[in-house]
């Protein structure tokens, strides 16, 4: 198997971070204590890329009030004071944080006999079980990013306290580097292209819920239509199925007992029905309709079904988490022995459109059984030997997730990083022995006997709605022409170009491409700024010139100038580009 | 105008036939209460092709009760005894009825002073306005049809009667050509031919939900395909909105008001919220989202998506009356005077439809103001007068509906015959004066002052579950080329053709074609005879020689036989049958 394993020296470099980031938090809390006397500290462990810390203040922290605490912070680091460990006994430590409830709430939980540990450094003590670096000075790269609310506990019954954010790293350069990649992420921030690019935007009336403005629509369509490509070369088939279910139907899938709480429930006829958050149980009913021969499995039945999860206001984000989405979703109906070959033949897929994609950096971790399963010790030799050699098969490198499998069965997670770097979890696939019992689903094997199927519940580009934030960030909103929602911007000269402008329009959109004219009553250059701004791929300005020639002066969005091109070659051009999915 | 109008001889036909109909309820009313006597009888008018009398009895009437009840009417009509009117006062009605529940109950909601009418015949008295015809052997041409639960006066709080249903005619020849139509519909019907031709099915757990199979999904793919292809051509939008919104948002577009009883609720965050029944509020709030200019308009949003309206489940049916349906439903959202303009190119493409579908029998209502209603008499002259010119300008004959308009505009309907001759209502253009308001929806006109834009609804085919329902019966499941989910079935000779028959799928889907390998091991002329069942316009046969010359042996579902033919040219000759929507 290769297996993937991280590196001794980044096993190291992650060690040496995580330390710095705690040592930066302990730094900020005493800055902060220092600086606003009444402030009682919660809090403050080290994160992906920096560090936190909560606490209860009389008023919310402005930046200005960051600029002190860091200068604050600067002073203790020149100092390079070392980092202390000390255990305390029950009553030291309570008298250490007297004046501080929640040090105090945060001793009363830790069990009687257990060591309370603490870190001190210039003076300043915390609860801590540590690690640190050795002293102050070697926490020096970092800065303050960001203030937010965060609920004492991630509880919102409990008070709203105030959390600084900070990223701290092993050099100036690493540090730099880091923030350039912020302010990158920020300039693609999708909610700001969303909005720039009029993609999408969001009402409160339906919230986390997108509406898709035309040239989103465009995208979300583009996207679809690739999936269903995909589709019909891999042999799946579409269905359609209901949105609205008797509760009944999820008590059996397991729904009803576990996923409730994100689930939104409605009356009908006086019975309790739910909105399906997943599509599995609709796909079971599905298999179920019919009796199934060995000869006709694999199955695998793709449903874009639009599905509904109940996600707090606190976490939704954008196009990224939202309570509405759509996926790329297929239940795969096979015999245990098809299951290898089944999934080998998703992963050829999600190579391929990583691929097209441009996302080369993947990292791939198989999840395996965890301590509360279903299922004899063989079974889960089998299914997880099935999926590691589907790996292999396709020359995959990935980890292994120990204990993270689900209760009824492996899985296989891929991840890819961004332009950017940044990691977005994508596809998976998973295999299923419970659904089938659970729906008493079965096929004929050849010898007549009723068997159970197996079900691989698999997903490629996830939630659309998702994907799409992940791709706007990805392209920075400059799309490849196969996505663009607009492909070629006709931007005629002057008004009398107009009606040259919806011809050229119209001569392209019957060769399949996108075309939209500017028809506003701005200037020439105005508009070519804007299809920039835009980013648009083609900008075709039509004049008098173009206009006689049956042509446009045609420019790239990356700046190339194509002068007077006819107007079957520019269509050729772009549909050419399309195709290669370039 | 080309205003239509019901032709004298039509409408003395209609007359005569609801005369002999009226008539032929109560002979057979006459009949059930001489054959059981302790029956209670209802009510029993005229209806479309036929009558129904409602029934209280002890037990549900059977197909043996309907043949006695039949002979005995027979009777009756041999008799050609004369029906005569006559007014008796309240007392005496009501002793004529002692015993009789239901006709007591309708003599009580008679209005005191106004006359109490019945008819007689053989002895045999109603309560009855008439007309009828002059003696029962006018009601010769008869037949009872059927038998079904219904609540007396529709209402499921009270008693559930027996309703027999029967049908009457002007001659014999025009009741056997009824029933032959009604033999015909039966063979169609999409509900038997839905589950024959694996397109679709129900589940008890989501009631009047269809779940769409693959060859079902695959039709109902090819119907969006063909209405974008449309709205690209028509110059749509296509937009994606969400599907749960506050309540507020209904309150708004008064649908909280006036349909809450079909709406599904459920609550976000202890707000109520409701699944929406129409796209009409989330199409203002999309509108609303930005600032637009007159240049811009008209802005025609298309939006494919999935509504939920409850139905009590005794008038849900098949596809044709479902909880769950999208539409091919879009919002022009117009300046005043490009109203006509939108609402002829509308009508255009609704004729180009119908061509497509063979719907060559069109009937057209232009539905006029209400009393209730909103706005200037002057608006409603300018807005019916837009629809009445846009029909003319399309050529179009129509009835005019006096008084039928909504109270926010008027509209038009187009009704078609399917190939049996039924009519069903399938497209409708709907102007719109009052949702601006509600939403407050602007534009800036070209003297720089903000107006209310108009707003037009409009579906061609409507729901595309309902619209599946009546193709299905309409073609009675023989689709076209374009529409079937399987142009072209294979059929291998022996299992060692497989191998060729995969080869000669992919070929085919790799030209466009949606093909399917039949890998059963059934016998070739069993293939051959389910794939006729299964009204597959392509069959094609592959064996030894067929496999050596890369083609196959064709036939047709017509019945003819094409002989050996390479497969490139089945391809081009398929993909050009669909191209013409043959």
């Amino acid at each position: 198997m290769p297996v993937k394993q991280k590196s001794p020296e980044q096993q190291r470099l992650d060690d040496l971070r995580f330390r710095i980031r705690h040592s930066a938090a302990h730094v900020m809390a005493q800055a902060t204590l220092d600086l606003f006397p009444g402030a009682k500290f919660a809090v403050g462990p080290p994160i992906a890329d920096g560090f936190y810390y909560d606490f209860s203040v009389e008023r919310p922290f402005s930046p200005d009030d960051l600029v002190r605490i860091e200068e604050r912070m600067r002073e203790t680091i020149a100092a390079n004071a070392p980092f202390r460990a000390k255990e305390l006994t029950r009553d030291e430590a309570e008298a250490r944080f007297a004046g501080q409830p929640f040090k105090l709430e945060i001793i009363a939980g830790i069990p009687a006999g257990e060591a309370i540990t603490t870190y001190e450094h210039d003076g300043f003590v915390d609860l801590c079980r540590g690690p640190h670096v050795d002293s102050t000075g070697e926490a020096a790269a970092f800065k303050l990013t960001s203030v937010a609310g965060a609920y004492w506990r991630g509880d919102e019954r409990n008070e709203m306290l105030q959390r600084i954010y900070g990223t701290a790293w092993e050099s100036q350069e690493a540090l730099d580097a880091h923030l350039r990649r912020l302010e990158e992420a920020a300039r693609r921030d999708h909610r700001r292209l969303g909005q720039e690019l009029g993609l999408f935007f969001f009402d409160r009336l339906a919230p986390a819920s997108p509406f898709f403005l035309p040239k989103g629509a465009a995208l979300a369509n583009a996207l679809t239509a690739y999936v269903r490509g995909l589709y019909e070369r891999y042999g799946y088939q579409e269905v359609i199925t209901p949105q609205v279910f008797d509760a009944e139907l999820w008590k059996r899938s397991g729904h009803y007992d576990n996923y409730r709480e994100n689930m939104y429930f409605t009356y009908v006829d006086d019975q309790e029905f739910a909105v399906k958050p997943m599509n599995c149980p609709a796909a079971a009913l599905l298999y179920g309709s019919q009796l199934h021969s060995y000869r006709e499995l694999p199955l695998r039945y793709a449903d874009f079904g639009r599905l509904h999860r109940y996600e707090r206001s606190g976490v939704t984000h954008g196009l990224t988490r939202v309570r509405t989405f759509s996926q790329d979703d297929a239940h795969i109906f096979c015999a245990p022995e098809q299951v290898e070959s089944e999934v080998a033949s998703f992963i050829g897929m999600t190579q391929e459109t990583f691929g097209v994609f441009g996302f080369d950096d993947v990292r791939v971790a198989l999840s395996l059984r965890p301590e509360q399963r279903i299922g004899a010790d063989d079974l889960w030799d089998a299914a997880e030997g099935a999926l590691a050699s589907a790996l292999d098969g396709r020359g995959m490198e990935y980890e292994l997730a120990q204990g993270e499998g689900a209760f009824y069965g492996p899985k296989i997670d891929f991840f890819v990083a961004d332009a950017i770097g940044r990691e977005w979890q994508l596809s998976t696939v998973q295999l299923d022995y419970n659904l089938p019992e659970r729906f008493d689903l079965e096929f004929v094997d050849s010898d007549g006997a009723r068997k159970r199927p197996v079900v691989i519940h698999r997903a490629m580009l996830g939630s659309l709605e998702r994907f799409l934030g992940v791709i706007i960030e990805h392209y920075g909103g400059a799309f490849p022409v196969w996505l663009a929602p607009v492909q070629a911007e006709i931007i005629p000269i002057a008004d009398r170009h107009l009606a040259y402008a919806e011809q050229a329009r119209e001569r392209l959109e019957a060769a399949g491409v996108r075309a939209h004219v500017d028809a506003r009553s701005e200037r020439m250059n105005a508009k070519i700024r804007d299809a920039q701004l835009q980013k648009t791929p083609y900008m075709l300005v039509v004049g008098d010139k173009e206009a006689e020639a049956g042509g446009a002066a045609a420019r790239l969005r990356s700046g190339e100038n194509l002068g007077l091109t006819p107007l079957p070659e520019i269509a050729a051009r772009i549909a050419a580009e399309a195709a290669r999915r370039e």
